[in-house]
């Protein structure tokens, strides 16, 4: 069994990124709307890692009710030809999120929810790819397995992790089966895949009975069980399985900021 | 077995569409560029069933290789209030067919290939679906063959039927594989497989020894053997283990042109 290892991968990738960025110039602006206990260490997170490889981030903390601020504001961000991405840190307390950030330009789109970036990966072309999607690729990728002609069983059809994945990983000749919580003989299909990609947020959700030997399995849960963080596979009884599994925290979770970083490069290097 | 009849299902809904229209004053304009033989006979049935239930049908044949006058139509039937929808006929020869296609206003899009509504179709939201998948989904439910909870094989991953059949059957809580050409073991799949639906495009690619007893199937291939129409089920060896079968021709396709009728009412009521 090999642990993935997400967070180391991440400093590497974070070292090529400084480079990078030297010789590009690129701007970050972050908006938040209140004053959510998570958006902020979220925000934190991202302030630091895109420092750390030096982006410039703008961060705007708007204290307001008033949608019409905040889309004047997404529409100075889009038009401010010095701002590389825009990020409207969700949740917008109430406000219409969907609405607000599908206001924010598709090529500034660091996030890649907005309707022309999924359009684009529905229709297999250039897109900005959603950074949790992207890192999880990423992360196969560096480890060398296989996507094409695999079969991946994603639990979870939510539309920021296990419906754009599904759609990359077609892109990538991947045979995938989308399952969620309507899904009956879970157990049937979790046994015949490669690749387990679990992104429900239930502890012990994938057993040892529910794995085939030497499965890969990747862990995009994030729960709090007695104060500690734990995915959704039954990890110490199921490791023993996979050929390769991430542990949580440290597999995909570090991975996630690491892709607003490559997303942000990607636009700085198209413009 | 029983066989699921699209041409009778076909017959009534179009009595029923008719006494709709009554009450509605529907429609449908139809671009096409140029002479492609196959056009023709698609857009002649169009104009028929449309014509039958009492749709009027504008029809406009461009003899130019100028986008631009594509373009100007476009716009005007956009424009135009009357126009309840705008179906542009593929191909367009010497021109972007997606470009144009995606000019047509998303309320105006018969056909539901638009960004708007794929998005929609996407996040779950009210939309237009596609004709041949909505047909699919009417055939099922007409039939009273659950989709929630099944699990489904679906063969083909193209825009037009695959992928957006995907979105849609997990919309209504169906487990979906999403299969194609670089499928491994499709066999372990298809045999464990509650419905089957095949979009490929080649004969005799569904066997016998490929489909549990009771499986239900949808055979969405087109093929011409011999001057004889046949789908992608070896139908003749698999049918006795169906407990229900669309036969082709007969089956899918009759359902495709009602959908267009099907889609412009429903444009017409929510106007």
């Amino acid at each position: 069994m090999i642990l993935i290892d997400g967070k180391k991968y991440r400093d590497e990738l974070l070292e090529e990124y400084k480079k990078k960025v030297e010789d590009l110039s690129i701007s970050l602006a972050i908006i938040q709307v209140g004053n959510n206990e998570a958006s902020n260490l979220y925000i934190t997170n991202k302030i630091k890692y895109s420092s750390q490889v030096g982006i410039n981030v703008e961060y705007f903390n708007l204290d307001t009710e008033d949608e019409k601020e905040v889309e004047e504001l997404i529409n100075q961000l889009n038009e401010n030809d010095n701002i590389t991405g825009i990020i409207l840190q969700s949740p917008t307390p109430n406000m219409n999120y969907d609405r607000l950030a599908e206001m924010i330009d598709s090529k500034k789109d660091v996030d890649g929810f907005t309707k022309e970036n999924i359009y684009k990966l529905y229709m297999k072309e250039e897109a900005i790819i959603p950074c949790t999607v992207k890192g999880i690729i990423k992360l196969l990728d560096h480890y060398n397995i296989p996507i094409s002609g695999s079969n991946i069983c994603i639990i979870g059809r939510g539309n920021i992790v296990g419906k754009p994945l599904a759609l990359a990983l077609t892109n990538r000749d991947a045979t995938v089966t989308l399952c969620h919580s309507k899904t009956k003989k879970l157990k049937d299909i979790t046994k015949k895949a490669d690749i387990i990609i679990s992104a429900v947020g239930k502890p012990n959700m994938i057993t040892e009975d529910m794995v085939k030997k030497d499965f890969v399995g990747i862990d995009v849960g994030i729960n709090k069980v007695n104060g500690k963080t734990v995915g959704d596979f039954d990890f110490e009884n199921i490791k023993d399985k996979a050929s390769y599994i991430t542990p949580v925290p440290g597999g995909v979770g570090p991975m996630t900021i690491a892709m607003i970083i490559d997303n942000l490069i990607e636009m700085a290097e198209k413009n």
